[in-house]
């Protein structure tokens, strides 16, 4: 699976000097010729490990109430799993199980739960995007899922096959994203029952990170396993995993078919999901931030302990995605505080039961990558870092709740991360001494500018992020006074340019779009 | 003192319904009218009383390490006192002083320090506006010292005392603010000499939340003084803090004449200043954030130490402003991880020490209310809130790394801070029990609009800030397609059309004019 090693840079190159290292590889002429060629040197963050405490923003015991009323829900209430096999498979298990409802005890419900590994390995075609989430390991992964999307005219429009290609590219080479994700937005111009075999293709030629599963049907989560099994290797996928699915629970407590087949495709291959409710706080959960988060607990265990029915020891994630609803009009919101708080919970929650876990960092309900966009996703940011989350989702491009991937937001949001995996590295220490030594040097009313500190230090001492403007005022109006949006605009434009296609052994791209061409003619392309 | 009781109106309705409570007195006719007329109750949260925990980024020994580098500074290095009377009185109180070069050791340092209150109360005019900070309780006050202010029609120009008094009513008007700072813009039509007399007329009559003092020289100082004591009484002003002031170290290690001239005059009054140094890090500092706040600390700590000297037990604060510096164009920025840092280890400090402390929240180097003033401003303001920051500075209008005040900025700053004030009464653990009682009167797949739960939480369990946009994309087009900017503005323009004047007891106020006016016939009005 070794196509395209490249010497790792530092993170201090990546920080300073963006996405693009030097010597990128010369393009050779035609399709043909770049499929050939060495993939360029593209660069990427390692694995973020924090060096930073996490942040409980709750006593344990408040942690243990939470649990005890999780329980209660799951042995009291009991959940539906809507789906003949599941219900079978939890009544095998011993639960106790009228028509779907499944009311598990807690014995039963940690002892599953226990199963899930605390971290795990999901690898990547180019074997130097692998990468191990859990514990105090963490990556960032773009978003998912938007019909729309804000292009580079500034037109909000449908998403395509080219607009989601670009995505794909663009979190290739963003070096701040440890995975391309998948549908970052929807190909709405390629038929519903085929966009499955494009969106999968995209990800495995476009970029050579790791990505996101297909769940919409049981046929397109196997679709997306013998996709990968052409690029990884059949055998390799029957155990090894490649990819990361989400699985949503519909709050309150109702697992579906749907969701539930694609899970037990890839759990059967140890391919994780995120085992997610999606919860409209305030309407699909009681108005109550501890209420909700209790609510969702009990989901998301659920789901988990499913996952172990299907296959013990198969990685899993516990998820959440938690928005608060403002109770006036009913829509979503985006960066709150409620939300922010609901993360911390879910972190004390995912430590006390040793589970890697997710949450969704730039998720904003603005329309437009303005001042509401800015102030949203670092309401939430913060505390995706401080909470200690493993799979950091949505980090890239997300506007309007999720309906519109922007091309503005997908960059800047990129370089705020750069921030924020600065951030999670902690104050160096053991730079007070050195530091010191320089105050000595220059005195009172001196400058630093000089000292041996400091030319030693100057690259690496503070994040520079080369988007935001700090110039000054008449620079900046000579430069043609662009907001960040513009100016993420127009370096989206520059990376997509520059871009350079990861490496694919021809054969199994080749055999990839002999896949979909097969499939195509299998799969009528209208929905029946 | 007493003017304009009104009743406290509850945190949720503050919260919900914005700024202007109802019952707002009638307006009588023209000026002399408006001056008798009743002030309108307009509404201000309490105090700001933390009920999260302070997040501490470095282990307690790694503060006891700083704040050894920082008296080895001031005991090796020493500080200059550029400033006859203050060397001098260095000196008696036993001091190494060699021309205006001070070296402090710890022991007497810390004897002096520990003489600063670690809490103070701060009168304002209308008393349920006075305030008390220090340990978990914290104010928000707007921005400072703009040459330029972004406009209601966009344009950067020059701030006039028209846009001052404007951002006084705004600050008076603004629940979320505790204060009505001073110098928002400059008012740049006033002569130099003047100006600090319709500075303080400003904050006086639009206002009757605490203010800011003004330091650039001594007489103004004591003309500050003056002018309060007219409006709180001239002997209650010699004891009783009615403002705070600010005083910069110009870092490294030096205190000027004329701050030292202000800080005395203050001290000697009761009234605080927040001891800052100005750190541009990586420029007057190490271009390290462990060494910068070493540095900070001390120069801090030995103005602190000097306050006590002039008056032994007067309220005083813990400050600094630090930004790092673009160490390749030698530009401030504004928002960036290693400014978080910096906040949370001086929060560390500031604890260690006992004393009530400064920081700056919404301090961006954005030229315009876009998206990346929104990324810098809530990249800080976590920082603030988690650092336990008391008097939290800068926190409305903002821009240009200080250059500049922007309307619309000024108002959504406001709104977010409703959002952190939220985020920091923390998680109501109380809830969870009534929560699980709509749970099960919910089960799987209902949902919860109408539990009784809801209804009796849904206006206060989750923020809604209203100028946040999460209507759908055909009513946002529908109602202009306005980005967070522009929402502002129109609400800055609202707010100042229904603004109405805190009464001001009508002699005071034509002392104040007859003071004015007598002070501007004795300070030529141009700079000798």
């Amino acid at each position: 699976m070794v196509e395209s090693p490249s010497p790792m840079p530092s993170i201090k190159d990546l920080v300073d000097k963006g996405p693009i290292a030097s010597g990128s590889a010369k393009r050779s002429g035609g399709r043909e010729g770049r499929r050939q060629m060495r993939a360029a040197p593209v660069a990427c963050f390692p694995v973020l490990e924090s060096k930073i405490p996490v942040y409980e923003i709750v006593p344990a015991e408040a942690i243990e109430l939470i649990h005890v009323e999780s329980c209660k829900i799951l042995e009291e209430i009991g959940i539906e799993f809507r789906d003949d096999e599941a219900a079978g498979m939890w009544k095998s298990a011993g639960a106790d199980v009228r028509g779907y409802r499944v009311r598990i005890d807690r014995a039963q419900l940690m002892e599953l739960v226990g199963k899930v590994p605390p971290e795990y390995t999901m690898h990547a075609r180019n074997p130097e995007r692998t990468v191990t989430i859990g514990g105090r390991k963490s990556i960032f992964v773009p978003m998912y899922g938007a019909p729309y999307v804000l292009d580079f005219e500034g037109k909000r429009r449908y998403g395509a096959k080219a607009d989601l290609y670009n995505f794909h590219k663009l979190a290739y080479m963003a070096p701040q994203l440890h995975s391309t994700s998948s549908i970052i937005c929807e190909p709405m111009d390629v038929p519903v029952p085929h966009r499955h075999l494009h969106i999968i293709y995209g990800c495995l030629r476009w970029s050579d990170k790791p990505f996101m599963g297909i769940v919409t049907a049981r046929s397109r989560a196997e679709d997306t396993m013998k996709m990968a099994g052409i690029v990884f290797g059949e055998e390799f996928v029957k155990d090894n995993t490649v990819l990361t699915a989400v699985v949503n629970c519909n709050s309150p407590l109702v697992w579906d078919a749907t969701m539930l087949d694609a899970l037990k495709v890839y759990a059967a291959h140890n391919q994780p999901c995120l085992l997610s409710p999606f919860a409209l706080c305030g309407a699909s959960t009681a108005a109550s931030t501890i209420g909700a988060v209790a609510q969702v607990n009990a989901e998301a265990l659920a789901g988990l302990a499913f996952t172990q029915l299907v296959r013990p020891g198969s990685p899993q994630v516990y998820g959440q995605f938690m928005v608060a609803v403002d109770m006036k009009s009913g829509a979503p919101m985006g960066g709150t505080p409620e939300a922010a708080h609901m993360m911390l919970l879910m972190g004390q929650l995912a430590r006390k039961y040793r589970l890697p876990w997710r949450t969704s960092g730039f998720h904003v309900g603005s329309k437009l990558p303005d001042a509401q966009a800015g102030y949203e996703a670092n309401m939430l940011m913060h505390a995706a870092i401080l909470s200690g989350a493993n799979y950091i989702w949505h980090v890239a491009g997300w506007l309007e709740a999720g309906l519109c991937a922007s091309y503005a937001k997908f960059l800047l949001d990129c370089e705020q991360l750069g921030g924020w995996y600065k951030y999670a590295q902690g104050v160096d220490v053991d730079d007070l001494k050195p530091a010191m030594e320089a105050v000595r040097e220059v005195g009172p009313a001196g400058h630093f500018l000089g000292t041996a500190h400091t030319l030693s230090k100057f690259e690496s001492a503070f994040f520079m992020p080369p988007m935001m403007d700090f110039s000054s005022w008449e620079q900046w109006s000579a430069e043609g006074s662009l907001d960040a949006a513009a100016r993420a605009l127009n370096k989206a434009r520059t990376m997509l340019d520059a871009y350079e296609e990861p490496r694919l052994d021809q054969g199994k791209l080749e055999a990839l779009e002999d896949f979909i061409a097969r499939r195509e003619k299998e799969i009528p392309a209208t929905v029946s």
